[in-house]
């Protein structure tokens, strides 16, 4: 059975994922369809790569994702769609796949489909829905299109590490208002030698000297930082609000420091 | 493989939507269930016409939509199936079905499904999945109840038109806040007739004077006009949010002026 | 085909429910799965209960249901399987277990499943899909851990009922905004023995002296009290919201007075 995974910022108040849906049935009889969301910040690349990064390692192999964010093509965002893993990933090549697959070792190829109108088009139902349907019949990605080498390249936020510190960047807040920061648990371990440290966001009075492995190793509404699911350092409340009760926001910085 | 697809104005929230499909699963094994949106304004008929009508052409022949707003069945609303272009519609004759398909050659049933209780029905899960098993286990139209000849009919705005000027209505907002005027393609070339033409709306200053084929044809966060994937007039702004920042709400009206 | 439900209070801007579905899908092929909701209010185990408690009986028989809502195992809170009614439900032992089954005669077990690391875990996916896909390819219920006899218990606000009264508390409201009170139609009745009464509720002149069965016996915008779908007293206003335009939110107490 096919599997076609969608993500995109069309929102659930409007036909465009029912309409991706419909054509997706029409061309690939007993897919099984499956929604990552459809409520990314509009246009945004960085809120896509996060969730999508962190949803489709846990899918089957052959698994088709499709990627409805900023799908206009044009000569130097072409529509492509990258093997990854034996798993299918179509999209503009807007920076996006850079972001999931820069150093990876992936194949790649520039989608070669007709557009049937003139007219204004809704690439993921007209292109990517194609494409998607010619991959599950069984077609080998370069009967799709010409190969590609360069995925245009966007940069995610790295933390800055010196000897005794590093420093990072609040790059996504799920619905529970956990943050996550982008500073992985290998990073933490190799910068820190096992060295004591201090968590610090902000106000200095919220600062904390200990990584918890579940959330409720502390008290609830008590505030905790551990390695969660994703492998980025999580800074949480035990059933409560981290992000509007410690006023953090995305982009906002926290740093590591560790005892010299 | 039979597809179902639901449209409401249930919300994501409870457990109708939840009820609806457990009740399709154990009726129709195997089946395949779509969810259009269940987030429709409260018993807006309007709005899940635009929504519905902008989706259903994209599903399988075969394909059986219910539709669960306003289902109280009444003397005057009765439940009825309408049958068009080989797809199934089961809802009330509440008006949705005339926005659909008034002037279409469709085939319609008043269903004739004895309720199980006295009780308060919940009509898409009570009255329409059974129907809908019905439809999926082959039975023909005119077995599930007498035919139906005159849909109750609510109507759609329609744009005024004269000679140099078409005065529309926005019908729709999507969650890009993109606004879609009730004008189509086909009317402006009719009344404009390759004439120079300005879209106003609200503030006289706003005045759009060029149609574009896709959002990224002007730089981001300006304004432009396209006939889009929909049909209609579209009024939108390259990543901007056009409904709030041009101040352009549901039946507010747009203007196109030919010159004469 | 197997059936495999979800709830929870992941939200639907997050990788949660695409990362358990990815995984459901890559251990159970041809699986069938449904979202009953991923927007309940976060940790509340009695907004759970209501909601997949009035989903779960439209399923069909063999349907797995995992409840993502305070999954942290602990020794107090174990990770547990309950099978009723031919149904199995898989989620930690929170309370939630016992707003659903107490009094029924359910079958349990404690599941014995190792995690496969020692860091941090997304029970949902890590632990319950590994017991659905256990369920699923036919392991009878013994084979996932040893018996389990007493639910932790969780109770549920119970109506306190004298000869001519019973007072009942809100506990849930709907998207529509219909409020649903912890009185259901046999204890009405019982009490009531077909007495005249009235239904108070906040502002006194708000009392309402007649059950209907549809929203739709009422003019628009009236409020109306029914025993509906759930089985429980609903206060609501036919295509109006009743909670905010009456006042009523949750836990406020609604007062039904029978004539002496």
């Amino acid at each position: 059975m096919t599997i076609v995974t969608l993500i995109s910022d069309w929102g659930m108040n409007s036909h465009y994922q029912a309409a991706v849906k419909g054509s997706i049935l029409r061309q690939i009889p007993g897919v099984n369809i499956v929604d990552i969301t459809h409520t990314l910040r509009p246009f945004d690349i960085m809120n896509c790569s996060f969730i999508l990064g962190n949803a489709y390692p846990d899918f089957p192999k052959g698994t088709i994702h499709i990627i409805g964010v900023n799908t206009e093509a044009s000569t130097k965002t072409p529509h492509i769609v990258v093997k990854y893993n034996d798993m299918f990933f179509i999209g503009a090549d807007n920076g996006v796949m850079s972001l999931l697959f820069d150093e990876k070792p992936y194949e790649a190829i520039e989608l070669d489909i007709m557009q049937d109108s003139d007219y204004f088009t809704f690439s993921s139902r007209d292109v990517f829905v194609k494409a998607a349907s010619l991959i599950a019949s069984g077609k080998a990605l370069n009967e799709l299109g010409a190969g590609y080498t360069t995925l245009n390249r966007m940069y995610a936020f790295k933390p800055v590490v010196t000897d005794d510190k590093i420093e990072g960047k609040v790059i996504f807040i799920d619905d529970y208002e956990n943050v996550f920061v982008n500073i992985d648990h290998a990073t933490f371990r190799k910068v820190g030698r096992g060295r004591p440290y201090t968590i610090n966001f902000r106000v200095p009075g919220y600062a904390i000297r200990t990584l918890h492995t579940s959330y409720s190793d502390v008290p609830e509404g008590e505030k905790l930082a551990l390695f969660g699911s994703t492998g980025f350092l999580e800074i949480a409340m035990n059933k409560g609000k981290a992000s509007s009760l410690l006023g953090l926001g995305l982009t906002n910085t926290v740093t590591i420091l560790f005892e010299s």
